[in-house]
Formats: C-alpha cells, sequence, structure tokens
C-alpha cells in the first residue's frame, strides 16, 4: 500500500507533537542548540550509508548527493548558532513612559514557537528539502515540533533518516513527539488540515502547492502556509556580455540548466540573448548527447509533457537534443530557441517551468524587449544579469530583475542555493506563497508569533524578557539596539 | 449615491499607486521621513476642525477624539525616527565563504516595499486607525503608496482627512498618486481583487474581514491580508485578586469595558471570576444606567442583536443595564453572569465578541475550570490577569492566556493600546489572519519582502547594500549583529 503511513497516524503524529510543544518550546536555549546538533552528528555518521540509499531512489549520484548531505547538516549547525544567539526573538523593551500619547506601559516583546508545524518534502533534494532540510531545521531552531510529509519519491531513504533523527534526537534528551514522518498523498491532506497543525512548509509543484496553499487558508482557523511552488529564473545576457564573453555565458549556462538533470527550482529556464549572437548554437554545441537518469518516472512524464508543449508551439525551434523522445526514466539536454514576440503572445505556455534539463533561449532585438519580456515572466525565485563590466543598461536591468525575483545574481548562476544569513530563496507567487524565504537564517521566523507583556512582575516574565538580561540576548530597549547582552 | 468613490475609481487610484511606486520606493529615507512628519504637522494644525467632524460623525466626544488624533499624529512621527533608523531593512551582509558547504558567494540582503498596499479603516477609531492610522504610517513609512478605502461610518472626515493629506504630502513633494482615498463596498472588493494591489491591511468585523481574506487568497497571484477581525480579551480574576481588590478590580473593569461605549477591538468581554466573590454584583452596582450614543445605527443593531443572543441563553443572568432594549442609537452598559459549564456547552454563542458596551462575567469553581474556559476561548488580542502579589497560580495562568492572545497583562486593563517599539496587536484567528502586529513599530514589516545580491558590483548595488555603508545603517555582517552605521 503505498499510501500507509510508515511509523504513525496523521492524528497520532499531531497529538503528540502537541503534547511535545510546551516542552520542545520550553528547552533551554542550549538544550535544544544540542538538538539540531545532534542531528547533524547523525546525518554526519550515517552519510555513506544515506548516500547510497538515496542513490537509489532518486538517480542522482553520490559526489551531488554527498555535498547535498553535507550541505544539510551544516545547515543543521547554522541554526543550532541561530538559537545559541537569541537575536531571532527580537526581545524588545519599552520601559514605561506616562508621558507619551498614549502613555505607554512597561511592555516586553518576544517571538515565541506557533506550534507544531507540518514540512512537505520535496523530490530534488532527498536531503536539503526533506525530513531534515531546511523547513524541519528552522522550524526545530524556532521550538517547534515537526509532522513531515514524506516525499514518494525516496520513501525508504525518507523512513530511514526518520528512523535516525528521531532515534538521535531521544539519545539527545528531546521530548517523544517533536518529530515524526508520515507518508501518503490523502494523509498529506489530513496534516494541513488537521487542526491542530499550526503552520505548513512546502516546496514543490504549483499544481500541489496551490491545492494545499487553498486546503490551509480556507481552514476554519487559516494558518500560514510557506510554500515554494515554480520558478523558470530568467537570464538576462546583454549584448555587452555576448559581445565579450560569449563561450563563458555559454559554458556557465549549460553547466547550470543540466546540473542535477535539470532538477532545480533554480535552474536558469528563460534566457533572454541578443538575436544574432549566437548564444543558442554555442550552448547547443556544448551539451552533451548522453542521457542521465530522472528523479523518477512521475518527473519524467512531467518533463516530457512540458517539454512537448513547449517544443511544438509556434515560433519554438528546437536547436540541440531530442525533444519528442518518449523516454520517462532518463532525459539528454535540450536547448530550445524562440523571440520575445513569440514569448508574449503565448507567455502562459512559454515562461512555465519545465523540471528536468531545458532552457529557453529567448532572442530580443533591444532593451526594450528585454523590459517587455521580464515584465511577463511569473514571480521568479532568482534573477541573473550577465553584462559587460561598466556596461550601462545594467543598473536598469538589475531593477527589472528585482521586480520579478528575490535574488538577484550579477554573473554567475543561479543553481547552488548557499545557506548563510543573507541568503534569500523566495519570490514573488508562484516562486513562492509568502514574502519570507524557506532557505538562511532567517526562514525560522516562519513559525514564530509575537507576543507582548505587559506590566508583568519580572520573576513572572519569561527569562527572554527579564531586566537583567540572564540569557545575554540582543534586545532592542526604548528604541535604542543593543547588538549583544548587557 | 453612498457606493460612489469620492476623489477616485479603484483603478484609477491603483493606476496612480503603481506609476508613482519606484519614486515613492526610491526616495531618500529623510525625505521618506519627511513625509510622514508633514502628514502629522497637518493632522495637529486641522485638529480643531478634524475633532468636530469626527464628533458628529462618530459621536465619540472631543476628549477622546483629541487624544487619538494626538496618537495618530505621534504614530506618524515615530514611524518616521523608524525610517531614519533604517533598521526596519534588515541588511545583512555575507562576505564570499569558498569553504562553506556548499560555498557562500557574496550575498546581500535587505527588505524591499511590496509595491501598492489597500487599507481598509475600521469603524471605532476614525483617525487611529483609519485614512492615516496605523496601517497607512507603516505601509507609507515602508515605501508603499496606500490607497485607503474609507469606513462608511465617518465618510466626511476621511473625505477631509485625505483631502488635507494629500495636500500635505504634494506640498512636501511626494510624489502624485502615494495615497488616494476610496469609498464603497463594491470598491472595496474591487481594490482586493485588483491585480497591481500587492498587500491588504484590514480592520473590521470577523464577517467583512473573513470575505475580503478569502477574495485575496484566492486570487490568481494571492496577496497578504493582514486582518484584525474580533477579540473578546479574556480577563481571569483569581481568587487572591477577588479577596484583596475586589472593588479595584470591580472599578477597573467598569471604566475598561464601557470605554468607548465598548467599541473597542480590547474591550475585556469575558471575565472569569471566582464564583461566590460578587464581582459581578459589585461591578452591576458601578455601571451607570445612562446611555451613550453609539457610532451609527449598524453598530447599534449588530449590538443590539448579539446582546439578545447573550442574554436570553441558557444559564445567562443579566446582572445590571437594559439588555432588552431595541435603541439603535445610544447603549447603556448591561453586565452579564454566567457560569463555565454554560460556556463550555455553546462556547459559539457565549465566547464571541459582542461589540459594545458589555462584559460577561463568568464564574468559576476552580482553576482547573479557568484553564479549560480559556481552552475554549477564541484568539485575541490580549488576555489579562488579575492576581494577588504571589499567588501561586499566576505563572500558569500567564502561560494560559499568552497561548490565546498576542498581548498578556498582568494587571491594568487592555483598553488603550500604546504605540511603541515593543508593542503588539494580534493574536491567534480570529484575532488576526496573520502573525504580524498591526500596531507598533514592527507593523511595517507587513509590506516588505526580502531581496538578496549576489556576487552584485558595489557601485550597482543599492546604497543600503554598499560595502562601506553610506547610509549609516545597523546591519548584520558576516553573522555578527552591529547595532549602528559603521
Amino acid at each position: 500500500m503505498t499510501t500507509q503511513t510508515s511509523t504513525a497516524t496523521v492524528d497520532e503524529a499531531v497529538r503528540a507533537a502537541t503534547r511535545a510543544q510546551d516542552d520542545v518550546a520550553g528547552a533551554p536555549y542550549e538544550t535544544r542548540a544540542t538538538w539540531l546538533e545532534a542531528l547533524a552528528d547523525a546525518l554526519d555518521a550515517n552519510a555513506d550509508e544515506l548516500v547510497a540509499l538515496a542513490d537509489t531512489e532518486t538517480h542522482l549520484g553520490p559526489q551531488r548527493l554527498t555535498g547535498e548531505l553535507a550541505r544539510t547538516s551544516a545547515q543543521l549547525r547554522l541554526f543550532a548558532g541561530v538559537v545559541r544567539e537569541g537575536a531571532f526573538l527580537e526581545v524588545t523593551i519599552d520601559h514605561d513612559t506616562p508621558t507619551a500619547t498614549p502613555p505607554i506601559p512597561d511592555l516586553r516583546r518576544m517571538l515565541v514557537p506557533l506550534g507544531p508545524v507540518a514540512v512537505f518534502a520535496a523530490s530534488n533534494f532527498p536531503f536539503a528539502f526533506s525530513v531534515l532540510g531546511g523547513d524541519t531545521a528552522s522550524a526545530l531552531a524556532a521550538g517547534c515540533p515537526v509532522i513531515v510529509k514524506a516525499h514518494g519519491g525516496h520513501r525508504g531513504l525518507s523512513r530511514r533518516v526518520a528512523e535516525i533523527a528521531v532515534s538521535a534526537l531521544a539519545d539527545a534528551g528531546a521530548p517523544s513527539g517533536i518529530l515524526a514522518l508520515v507518508e501518503g498523498r490523502e494523509q498529506g491532506v489530513e496534516l494541513v488540515s488537521h487542526p491542530d497543525v499550526r503552520a505548513v512548509g512546502f516546496t514543490g509543484s504549483v499544481g500541489g502547492g496551490r491545492f494545499l496553499f487553498d486546503l490551509a487558508v480556507q481552514r476554519p482557523e487559516p494558518i500560514p502556509f510557506y510554500g515554494e511552488l515554480g520558478s523558470v529564473n530568467p537570464v538576462v545576457v546583454t549584448p555587452g556580455a555576448a559581445a565579450q564573453s560569449l563561450d563563458d555565458v555559454a559554458q556557465g549556462l549549460a553547466g547550470s540548466f543540466t546540473m542535477g538533470v535539470g532538477q532545480f527550482c533554480t535552474k536558469p529556464g528563460v534566457v533572454l540573448a541578443p538575436a544574432g549572437t549566437g548564444l543558442a548554437e554555442a550552448l547547443g554545441a556544448l551539451v552533451p548527447a548522453e542521457a542521465k537518469p530522472l528523479l523518477n518516472d512521475r518527473i519524467g512524464d512531467g518533463f516530457r509533457g512540458r517539454l512537448g508543449e513547449l517544443a511544438t508551439h509556434d515560433g519554438v525551434e528546437v536547436v540541440a537534443g531530442d525533444a519528442t523522445s518518449d523516454d520517462r526514466a532518463e532525459a539528454s539536454p535540450v536547448v530550445l530557441r524562440t523571440t520575445v514576440a513569440d514569448v508574449l503572445a503565448a507567455p502562459e505556455v512559454l515562461l512555465e517551468e519545465v523540471f528536468g534539463p531545458a532552457t529557453l533561449i529567448v532572442e530580443y532585438a533591444d532593451l526594450e524587449e528585454v523590459s517587455a519580456a521580464l515584465a511577463a515572466v511569473p514571480g521568479s525565485l532568482t534573477a541573473t544579469l550577465h553584462a559587460a563590466p561598466g556596461e550601462e543598461a545594467a543598473a536598469g536591468l538589475l531593477a527589472d530583475l528585482r521586480r520579478v525575483s528575490g535574488r538577484v545574481l550579477y554573473g554567475g548562476w543561479p543553481t547552488g542555493v548557499a545557506v548563510s544569513h543573507a541568503q534569500h530563496h523566495g519570490g514573488p507567487y508562484p516562486a513562492t506563497t509568502s514574502v519570507h524565504t524557506s532557505v538562511g537564517t532567517t526562514a525560522i521566523r516562519r513559525w514564530l508569533r509575537p507576543v507582548a507583556y505587559q506590566t508583568t512582575p519580572d520573576d513572572l516574565l519569561p527569562p527572554e524578557l527579564r531586566e537583567a538580561n540572564p540569557l545575554g540576548l540582543p534586545r532592542r530597549v526604548d528604541g535604542v539596539l543593543e547588538s549583544s547582552g548587557s
């Protein structure tokens, strides 16, 4: 039975999480940090087994998977640091000011955990966006129990990671119920609808994501749904860049759109290049004819369906690769070409994500056409500019690219998402369903809500808010930021 | 025609806001701060006229309205300070770290304005939650143009404030289109559905708010809907407080639930008091029989309807006041009494907000009953504890109260919302539809989204993100908070 839950029913998992929530939220921050580190250590200690298991289910290859696991444990350790520092609590203290309008009583504000969080794992990052990925790491760091809905594309790995994680958490003294795994589509629906689930993190398709988003906001008590759905990640190559560094651009693009067999949320899917400079041909000459295995047949079907729709559309030319194959299991890179006029005639077909190793070169006549095309691009996670040094158009193009995305790159390629404080992984819909990030340290804020205490005696305040700052937290006191403890 | 727009059609207003958005967002922060101050000065300069006009439409009286206007201009000046300080931009810089997993390129993150914002004014605060209220002040501070949907209860005032505001903004050099007023229910629907509106702020009823929330999230591209809908603001009086200070509690409660003729979002509507200590009687003896004018007949109808439903419900006793009057225009205070058992038998009737001068004393036998009753209370903006000094139950009760609300008071009364850095005005649904605050300086975050720049040359970065920190902004650099400019 493919829709059966492996370890718990949804209701059991949510009840256990609800029972655990006060203990999870109430543990000292140092303890919470060690839970995250215990998970990181457990991942690292079992890396060989997990990478091998992941490879059998996703075909992504040991090298990529080894790197992804290392990134995932580094992410858990980064959040341990966030928990120890405590700035994420946003402690704010206003002493009473009887002369203000209206008078200000003693007010002390901090962020507190929302409660049980549902996390939907993605197909394409079996470690970094799965059981112990960024959503789970940031939610645990926030003090929320997590129920992960496993992705059907790597069930065995999900179960094994969950087993290792639950055991590591128990060994580290974390409350039972802090983490659980459930499986199955219906179970996912039940999870989003469960009255005790307080927020949802999701990475996946526009169709599945919007369906669950609609469920979350139609509940009697709507809950936040932080979804990352789909992105075409536009790239603009200026005339200057095409003239000065066409080969470098073509090589970088070839590497980026075929990375992970094109199965990246940040894959550059639409590339605006000056007509007549030969980027499409240069790119076509670089991509290998060799096919590589896709994640699974369902991904293969989706790729073939969207690619066929695109490749046979008016004004679209197949420059390189086999766009008519019906191979569900494997794919070789495909380079397509069209014009801005054709894109603007059918943006709903030509500017929709193709999940897999294909990219569409859109040739433009002038920069006005670039702006017109960018205005039609759906909200994206990233947007990239390749320009020549000092090229005058760069500033205006960066402004256009910022309007449509959440991460703007000057040079370089969008695949590969660094996990750091300044990272943002999000963008206008459908890139994400909210303005928050799902990668980087501020992802923690999604699982927290503010609470203000008014005129509360010091000994009845949470330690985070006490006058003497016993936890040494960064605070804003009477409007002034203090970067470290008193 | 009551549904006509006064100054602009919705589409005209949104188009003008869209045309203005880059100029609003791009103006120097110092300039943006002076726009807010110009609005504050204009309010203050016209205070006498505006207070008189507000009184004719809302009957709230010159004293209250004078204070509310002063609070509103103070709020605009507070946000001017927020804009000048610049911490709200959350500037975060990670220099490149090639040794990280995966390698971290130079990444620089800040928050940028969402674009045109729709603000729905409330009936009960004709200044502080209306044309130039907290939503408008925080959105302008964020760099977003604002289209206010006027509340039908104070149309004349709304038009006059908008006229004064638009003129003050023009005199201060702000772009045309930065602020507009529209009127009418259908126009409100059109506003939430307009493709160029990027977010909504709303203060009002559960019915109206949920209707607009549903519209916002069902758009092809959903937008954030920051709604404040309804709140019963539970109060717990412990046995110790009842024994030591019953008269003080009764006097404070009488003042709070009748303030503004009970038309406050933060009115204490449900008061848990120990049975047999006489709080209901003491309160009943304090409230005047004199009726005061309600905001308008529509509010009067709502009050009479809900009050009648409550007063005639099984187990509810009218202790003081006239619960059967059919006066739409005026109301005198009403004190009701019931028990925890009755509340738990019909929470959907007994624990729903009554907007107007009524409060329900819920008598409890022991603290277990208090916890059971609090678990049934819908999400509220505030929750208040009255306990005797050192009373053992206080800590546990504060935890229960925090679970259900966004502001926890120890002593004092929830009416009157100070505007400061540490304030939070929000709570679990239906208090608010999101986890953000609508009062206090962090309200600005609702109108912003993150953008990260990757490997972008210094001269092409926005000045906020340049290495030398030319704007002197607080930043987090390589993970370390810097509380002021370099």
